[in-house]
């Protein structure tokens, strides 16, 4: 084994930061095992200098990240402060530098993945960032890895623990979104600001860094379709529950049909129970991949937390190690396949509308006209009156996300349609 | 890109070998984008050189595998014959002779995998096997390379989808072993003589790869226990579901308690339907892996069959490729940890002990007594009688294998007891 270390310096040192600096000092034997040479934890930079941090030696914090990149012998960047800016130019400035970089950087990732990767590539080094999705749970190695041989078709995945709380909550107690919210809160599940979580940016992050992997073609954050959770409501899930599903927020990353192009889209959708990403309970995440050879597979764990990130950040670090001792690097950005990334009205799904209507007779042939109008084809219908009014809930077989718009709002329009109550998608059939 | 391509030789070409080379042919362009440079198929060996090959050049075809892999021009030698020999002498011909290798080969691996490893380290080879342990789920990159950075402490999976299928079958329609034996026969998902699948030879070899990856310690097969899955009864299935507890056929690797030792084995347990391995249908596989920092993960996906272990064959390949290119070699065996295999009476879990007994006061008192003397402290006892015959379910708590043999042993004894109708241990609670 090689006596000179390979040395490590940390950005960030907070919950993930605070517990890979802890298990490189507690596990020092086993990673210089694995890797073939001891790592050293050579300097740390922090926001607040002065905060007591146990176990790490006072001596190697820093405020000053840009002097810790720049040092010229780091032979590996952790980077665990998150967001855009200053982390974009501490990564760059660590390529060129000669360090390679371990990120669980999401954000960063999904907005300048490509120019992150153009940077390291131009400087002959590692940008490793298994963390950035879906926490411990191995998704990005395995995707441009293990499957770099096979097609994949879909990524379906549960990727924000947040919200798979609430909406847990929501289905087992049968709660609001305002009360499951709270509880989440009161629990540390949800911040004290949850809209990244709940309206979905932080899943359209990591959708967009799956799809990127997995067609081999760059999906930018604004390619992916994004609407968030706060508008389901317990009678969906009560509906839901009818057609033997229960509601998940998925982030969905698609192949046509036809091959020539994809699609990434984050939303809240109906699922039927025998999916296993409907047994995902709480704050877990699982990831199920769809692929021409291997077929289904699904990967399940926890997506947050400061210790099961760590330990993806740590499998990295690894990684990057042993491939500084090589001299080799490892897989790069892979984006030669170059799809063009189709908008929301091109994907092709299923949905279940319901409708307030009159409780008169010739309503449902109205409302069936306007589907087929649209070209959207009605699986099932159940009609429930009292009172004057009425509800409508209209299944649909398969049909583009354009034409059920045009449908909605031609029904929109109708006399006996009082309101479109709600519109959910259903997947994973 | 490089345009001069990287030879293949392709040892067998059975179902998966067939797959591999159809693969191969029809992404080639993708192959090579994600290489970089294309592969070329430059052999195939095969037992029957006359049967004909759907899209398989026939100037490619011999029977001469030792001269394949021998011709020094060989970059890649995928081995998907199976079996000891002639695989393992082709093995280390092929590293000898410059190439790396994949294999699926599980039964090789895991009775040789420490001498293949030795053989192709001496000559700065790859030796990689992803297909060899669950078809098409990433499991073996994911343990030696995801997880790194972090300890393992428990890997427990289901690992045979022909025995998965079979105890389904029992759960979901209350058939007794051989009427779903006779079903998974009838289907193809049972060979011919089973007995490799149903009494747990084959888990057992991927038990033994599972655990020397996750504990960084060999582990030979003969240090596996292993029990098949033939005299499960519906009635243990009906216990089972008393207890809210499914049965499975588990691949169990652990770590010891206070971290010393480890232990392998493969036998029939109960498992709670809470549990994610308890909602593993059909011929499906999954593997639950408890860490340090990640916490709990599981891999799900087909278990076995041409396409999905063809998947983890080229997923294996491309990397091996890569490594051929930048002229490094990937991970190889980490034994570093050397820790001892313990036998199986060291290993602690729960068991659920049907006993017949007379219907007469008092013996419930004797058995307690005997639980008590052997240190097997009880859980939950339920007694049924009915015309002088009585039944005594019992549930313990956590003891030793060795406590629990001693326990049954003396019980046999006991005028009292007429029989042990059934011991099943109890997992992943």
């Amino acid at each position: 084994m090689r006596t000179r270390p390979l040395k490590v310096a940390l950005l960030g040192c907070g919950v993930v930061g605070s517990e890979v600096a802890r298990i490189m000092t507690t596990h020092a034997d086993d990673l210089a095992a694995r890797i073939g040479a001891p790592v050293e934890l050579a300097g740390v930079a922090v926001r607040r200098p002065d905060k007591v941090r146990e176990g790490i030696d006072p001596s190697l914090v820093t405020t000053d990240a840009t002097a810790l990149v720049k040092r010229g012998d780091i032979d590996v960047v952790v980077e665990v402060i998150g967001g855009i800016e200053p982390a974009r130019t501490l990564i760059t400035t660590a390529f060129e530098h000669g360090a390679s970089v371990v990120s669980a950087n999401k954000a960063l990732l999904a907005q300048d993945g490509a120019a992150l990767h153009a940077a390291a590539d131009e400087n002959d080094k590692d940008l490793y960032y298994e963390a950035a999705v879906a926490g411990a749970i191995p998704l990005i190695r395995p995707l441009r890895e293990s499957l770099a041989g096979d097609k994949v078709n879909r990524v379906l995945g549960i990727v924000n623990g947040t919200t798979n709380f609430i909406l847990d909550a929501m289905d087992t107690t049968g709660a609001g979104y305002q009360e499951a919210l709270d509880e989440a809160t009161a629990l540390g599940y949800a911040e004290a600001d949850p809209t990244a979580d709940v309206e979905g940016f932080d899943a359209a992050a990591k959708a967009a860094i799956l799809a990127g992997i997995a067609f081999h073609t760059r999906v930018r954050l604004d390619d992916v379709y994004r609407e968030g959770m706060t508008e389901v409501t317990a009678a969906d899930f009560a509906s839901a529950k009818e057609m033997g599903c229960t509601i998940k927020l998925l982030a969905i990353c698609e192949r046509a049909a036809d091959g020539a192009s994809v699609t990434a889209r984050v939303h809240p959708a109906m699922i039927p129970l025998s999916h296993p990403l409907a047994n995902v309970r709480g704050a877990y995440n699982a990831v199920f991949v769809e692929s021409d050879a291997a077929g289904q597979l699904m990967f399940y764990g926890p997506g947050a937390g400061g210790s099961p990130t760590a330990s993806a950040v740590l499998g990295d670090l690894v990684a990057v190690c042993r491939n500084r001792l090589s001299g080799a690097t490892g897989p790069g950005e892979s984006a030669y396949a170059a799809l063009p990334v189709s908008p929301m009205g091109d994907v092709v799904t299923r949905y279940h509308i319901s409708l307030d209507v009159a409780d008169k007779p010739g309503v449902l042939a109205q409302v069936a006209t306007v589907f087929a109008e649209h070209g959207v084809s009605i699986d099932t219908v159940r009609q429930q009156g009292k009172d004057g009014e009425a509800s409508l809930v209209v299944v649909t077989h398969r049909a583009s996300d354009a034409a059920l718009g045009g449908t909605v709002e031609a029904l929109r329009k109708l006399d006996t349609v009082r309101g479109v109550a709600s519109i959910m998608r259903v997947e994973g059939e």
